[in-house]
């Protein structure tokens, strides 16, 4: 197995491109990437995305952005894994890149949802959910979190106000992100009296929907090592599953899947929680940042929220977490969201992060979780 | 890059499963080919399917299969590529191995489609297509390939009847093969008598849609040399894309990614068409069976019926294909397809054909295709 690098990246901006379709948003992510990258050609091209078939009626999805990007005959097809569709996509290219069958990959994640109904759209989300044993009985995706979230308040004795700094934190970088759907900072007396969703969960505990694409080229790693900006290497690249039914976990308050893709990374860069400098994680809902957290040995069990009462995930802190502002602020294309955290590690990695930039930047790690933590991937990336 | 070989096949029989779900299906076919690999335990599940979330409105069926599986935390998604999924999860499970990323990963190919109207179920497939630029239009998935077939007869001069020893050849083997969905031999008479589907494709013509699934478990093939019974090594795995649309082609009778992938797998292999025992193809429409042979280098442009006409595509005749029924007579489950021609594929080489048996088979082809021919996958695979 040979070492992976990321040698270009590139994102469109997360909102409602209702002038931009499903393709379009693709290949300006492909384009931009390949761009970055100096390259004009890739031998693959693997698709992460989540709701084609159901809210574009287009499947097929790889053969058709690896056409509209110029790069037939290159190999093509789509990856889906739910909300991690897009880390998964990544996996896929780096397998092809580390097995040597492939030289040049490009991972692009991609989603459109706001050309239907938002009652299309919850509908069509709720498929990452158990269809036969949690769908049946009418819950929605942001019906399961709720049940977690009030859950863990019980158990653990936080009240909601203890998850504010996690969006605080998100809407205040989001806000100097030019590619980030909600652009707008928020105060705590903001999130106390947004509008509640699905009790516990409010308004600002959930992040946005959007279109969106993002793209990784990914090459060999002895090609970047001379390079003076793009030295970007794989450190750690892992998934594992959990039970898609929520009901189905002995204990629903601990991410397994997060843990057990989390240690394997760790295990393959050989490195501990402690070594991260920052943390881009899939904060959907609040209470998923705290899980996160937990799962992946930055915190105790039950203790998550702590890091954000102590500001230890803002900038420049401890563990900066969402520095581009996370799915709460930047936005949740679903397929594409693990893909545009990757961009943003090795923004960040490369010194490129504009005003949300980290003074200490060598070591990031991105984790994306598909369904109620039913698949997760964890990438740490570091400079080489 | 390492060699990789087929330690394991399972597949469920092809039909109207009412009875049994999405899951179950991959779950019986996946343990089956555990059960025939001697493992209890895999590193991870790619599941090659097109239409769960159209039809079953099931996503993430990656972590959803892996945990029917008994495989938590095992790594786990879904991979799409049309009627191609089968195969393009086969090639992530490949790379996984071949890059020593993954020690024993399982590839599972499932459709569930006959729990839905014939219309949803058409409408589904028609996602296959171009959204925008064909489906627009109104025309279905037999529609394109009657149009395909329709100018391959006027180009090149064949009657209709020309095809009919495709459709013969996959009912004959078909017959013979308890995993089939049409087990009955179909006479010339038969042929040119049935009902008309789509000018020129009558139902005949046309492969049947159905529930199944299909598994391999892939190892390093080192693992398998010492091996009595199953010394089944991967020389080629390759696959390469075309438009989408058809009309986007320069020359839409020739499959051109039919074409690159086949060249790619052959030189993989270091192997000639010559020297190929027999071909499982993706007779789809008896017109792809003539597209493919051709794209493939055993027949020259134009002369694929050719092949049935003077018997060589029959049982221990020079170029068996379809040999357990195809497409045509095994059946079509899509996101399966391509992961029963592989079971069949190894059943060949092991010797545990059936009636069907062939007595040269040392290296065996399948090729799966997703759409009219955009994304194209092929394996060689032979005996160690």
């Amino acid at each position: 197995m040979r070492p992976v690098a990321v040698l270009g990246i590139g994102q469109t901006a997360v909102g409602e491109h209702w002038e931009r379709s499903l393709r379009d948003l693709a290949t300006q992510a492909g384009l931009a990437a390949m761009r970055d990258a100096g390259l004009e050609h890739v031998q693959a091209v693997y698709v992460g995305n989540m709701l084609s078939g159901l809210l574009t009626r287009q499947e097929n999805l790889g053969a058709l952005v690896a056409d509209w990007l110029g790069q037939r005959p290159a190999e093509a097809f789509k990856v889906e894994a739910a909300c991690a569709s897009g880390a998964a996509a990544f996996r896929v290219a780096h397998m092809a890149v580390s097995s040597g069958e492939v030289e040049v990959a490009l991972a692009v994640g991609v989603e459109k949802m706001t050309d239907t109904t938002s009652g299309e759209t919850t509908a069509a989300l709720a498929t990452a959910a158990d269809a036969d044993y949690e769908l049946v009985h009418g819950v929605t995706f942001v019906g399961l979190n709720a049940l977690v979230m009030r859950r863990y308040l019980h158990e653990f004795g936080w009240k909601h106000t203890d998850f504010a700094p996690f969006s605080i934190n998100a809407h205040a970088n989001g806000a100097r992100n030019p590619n980030a759907r909600l652009q707008e900072p928020i105060s705590e007396r903001d999130y106390t009296r947004a509008r509640m969703v699905c009790d516990p969960i409010n308004l600002l505990d959930a992040s946005p929907i959007g279109d969106g694409a993002a793209a990784v080229v990914l090459v060999p790693a002895e090609h970047v090592y001379d390079r003076p900006r793009a030295r970007v290497v794989v450190a750690g690249s892992a998934s594992a599953t959990d039970t898609l039914a929520v009901h189905d976990r002995k204990d629903p308050l601990f991410l397994s899947a997060a843990y057990q893709s989390a240690r394997k990374a760790y295990a393959q860069a050989g490195l501990e929680p402690a070594q991260i400098d920052f943390f881009e994680l899939h904060d959907a809902f609040s209470i998923m940042s705290a899980l996160s957290l937990e799962a992946c040995g930055f915190a105790e069990r039950g203790q998550g929220p702590r890091l954000g009462l102590e500001g230890r995930i803002r900038l420049q802190q401890a563990l900066p977490i969402s520095t581009q502002g996370g799915l709460k602020a930047r936005g949740h294309p679903v397929g594409a969201t693990g893909m545009y955290q990757l961009v943003e590690v090795v923004q960040q990695l490369r010194g490129e992060a504009g005003p949300n930039q980290l003074d200490r930047a060598r070591v990031g790690m991105a984790q994306n979780i598909g369904g109620s933590g039913a698949m997760v991937a964890t990438h740490i990336l570091r400079v080489a």
